[in-house]
């Protein structure tokens, strides 16, 4: 069977796959991208549209529950059917239809099926039937596989069904009891939503000393204070040691601190790990099921002939969607820029087109939590790791008196980090109702090094 | 009657007194305050805060039905009274005690009673009873005093006892049939409150062809459209020919295009007077009731020796409370450092904390209508009148996904207008729900002067 020939071949239809081939094939290239699953990926069908329509809602409600005049209007209950059925419309039921009409349109050609990787420029293809397509690329190859849920080794949480943010984001009802296993952004959000849309008894059990980790401490504490207010249980300090689910169905989880908890589900939201263990990967030389380290032009330099490139959560850069969409756009232009001799195949400038600059030094984060957490840089202990002499100057929200019109009795807080040497501030980090909306402000602050005397 | 002696006298304490008067104390200097009404001005009780109180229950029960699930909550009706009563608390009931603490705190020596200029640097004060106190300046004096409502010399309408923003913001019920004249800031956002606050019958007039003249063409287009939508009657292009109110309190507005409409209660929104018709400036050599003109530390050059400063709406820089809170900081400064001798007489820096460079190039504004209005910076129009060369670039706002997750149906609208010579953003507008937490973003670009490429 011959080999089809395209300039370009993208593995992997997610949102950073998808803009990889766009860019390359406005750069005038011809692209092939390759799809195991839904083409949208993730972002589209199980993390953050889903996740967002489930929170969006609750989240409105208390804004108009948190003021005098509106409360009044909210005395009904929410429509959590409604909710379910408005978050299967925005992940398109799960039907990818829209998205593969995009592809056509944007003359991307799309090939259905896994891919792996089959020596160098070279993709093979095996079809859900078990067909198999030999791909090979004139110019680069591009990973955006992603990444999936990391299943820690305890012991039965494997054999156990769990959930992953998957089924968090998808679930068409509420477990009574739902325990989750990680304390971070995932596992915080999905707390919020189903604390509200129908779990009776949420345990979230956090390994490290605190929630959110990564973040300022402040951040984490005030997480931690908002859902034990709610009755969700925040066991710290401690995972599981053992898994089971009996019989009935229940889950038993045996705790380290000795605590046995009992769900209905389990979610597991302890991180990420690459999808790459099975994309061939040991075929170009690299080693199976690892993060594919990238150039700042994307580009993985440890396979010879510069023709591999990795985008997204693969190359473990930065593990957000809005980045990888970021890196994508670098990824596509840098290829199709590379492959027509507009660039020379070496050093590439900060914050040209060709260079994912921003990913180290400002990456906006916000966690749709109640209160919201909004992230921008560095916190103050990341930036003295780095050797910074920095201020922290801290802020108490709700003494703003357009946080008190917002909502009655807001609370909310705010660290700024600011390098005293430069003068510029290199960190920010908000806690509070919508606070989301304001990080973009502090986003531009940051990667434009406008000076705090000119703020 | 000896005279008392202070470095300076701020005429007026609304926000911009208060923080000019602060800003010298820090700086060193003794400071009198001398106020007419309230501590606090305009904005405290007549004007942002109540204003915002008034508005913001609604946003938040607009927003809380714009989506499907919270919107089958909010089966009750607004609670009127309760918005009302949480409107005074804001307006802390009209009495500027805390304020005069405030004051206290700060070492700032407060003084009732209208002042008026009295030669230079000099300052007589009336109080209510009648009785005049003489103050002397050793450095300086500013005056703070604001705007008032501008009553347009229509036949019969300075009889009529017509609303001002002042009863608009402090209405204790809704008139029945309300008519606004002038269709800018005010007109609009008073509009989207008492429509929703029980006013049955609305009409804005508005003289020009359009609402929120200033803004880009779209924005009052789309305002227009969603006042109709809820039944406000917008009528463009007239004003009144003249106005009366019958014996049974009824008011007539006689419109020039021929239309006659009775209105329980008209607003006058159609700009605003510097508030210096009893100011005493034919002392000093300068018109009354005029604006007073100010250099970049917001001296009024026209008066010989260089102590006469007015920062806030007086100057007619810009007529919005953070710009004239942002003036007073570099009036405070100023005043300090060159009292102290830290500034010479001579000319200021851009962005040094002497000189108001942002009333030049950025000033954000947000109208609290339903769409909501932000802008900042230049409109295409004043853009191309300055003489550059932009483009503009209109944006669909309810084409990102996030703004359909935020309300079922979202529309809304951005242009951002680009100089092309410099590639650098000069203005940005926006229209749609909850826009204005994007304003900050858009005038930290302006502000910084971000390259287009880096955003």
């Amino acid at each position: 069977m011959a080999a089809h020939q395209y300039d370009v071949i993208v593995i992997g239809g997610g949102s950073t796959g998808e803009n990889v081939a766009d860019r390359a094939v406005k750069g005038g290239l011809s692209v092939v991208l390759v799809e195991a699953e839904r083409v949208g990926g993730e972002c589209s069908y199980w993390a953050c549209i889903p996740s967002k329509a489930l929170l969006r809602p609750l989240q409105a409600l208390a804004d108009a529950r948190a003021v005098a005049g509106a409360r009044a209007a909210t005395t009904g209950t929410l429509d959590v059917a409604a909710i379910l059925a408005r978050r299967d419309a925005f992940a398109a039921h799960w039907d990818d239809t829209g998205q593969a009409a995009w592809l056509e349109e944007h003359r991307i050609e799309l090939v259905r099926g896994h891919g792996r990787l089959a020596g160098e420029r070279r993709v093979a293809v095996t079809d859900k039937n078990g067909a198999r397509t030999e791909l090979i690329a004139r110019h680069a190859v591009a990973v955006c596989t992603g990444s999936h849920a990391a299943i820690p080794p305890i012991p039965g949480l494997a054999e156990a069904h769990t959930w992953t943010s998957r089924e968090a984001t998808s679930a068409e009802h509420a477990p009574r009891r739902l325990a989750i296993l990680g304390g971070g952004a995932v596992g915080c959000e999905m707390a919020t939503a189903w604390s509200q849309l129908g779990s009776e008894a949420l345990t979230i059990i956090q390994r490290g000393p605190r929630l959110i980790p990564g973040y300022e401490p402040f951040a984490g504490d005030a997480l931690r204070e908002a859902f034990e207010r709610r009755a969700v249980t925040v066991l710290t300090g401690t995972t599981a040691r053992s898994v089971e689910r009996d019989r009935d169905g229940a889950v038993r989880l045996s705790l380290q601190s000795g605590r046995t908890i009992i769900a209905d589900e389990v979610l597991v939201a302890a991180g990420r790990e690459p999808r790459t263990d099975d994309l061939g990967l040991e075929t170009v030389g690299l080693k199976t099921g690892s993060w594919l380290e990238v150039d700042d032009s994307m580009r993985v330099p440890a396979v010879p002939g510069g023709w591999l490139y990795a985008a997204g959560d693969v190359n473990h850069r930065t593990l957000l969607t809005h980045m990888g969409k970021y890196q994508a756009r670098v990824c596509g232009d840098t290829i199709a820029a590379r492959a027509t001799g507009r660039l020379e195949n070496g050093g590439s400038v900060p914050w040209t087109p060709y260079t994912a600059t921003a990913d180290h030094c400002a990456v906006p984060q916000v966690i749709f939590t109640e209160p919201e957490v909004a992230a921008v840089g560095l916190t103050e202990e990341q930036a003295r790791a780095r050797g910074m002499a920095v201020r922290a100057v801290d802020y108490d929200i709700g003494c703003v008196s357009g946080a008190a019109l917002y909502a009655d009795g807001y609370t909310g807080r705010a660290r700024i980090v600011v390098d005293e040497a430069r003068g510029v501030i290199v960190g920010m980090t908000m806690v509070g109702p919508a606070v989301g909306e304001l990080i973009h402000a502090a986003t531009i602050a940051v990667v434009g090094e406008v000076p705090a005397s000119r703020l």
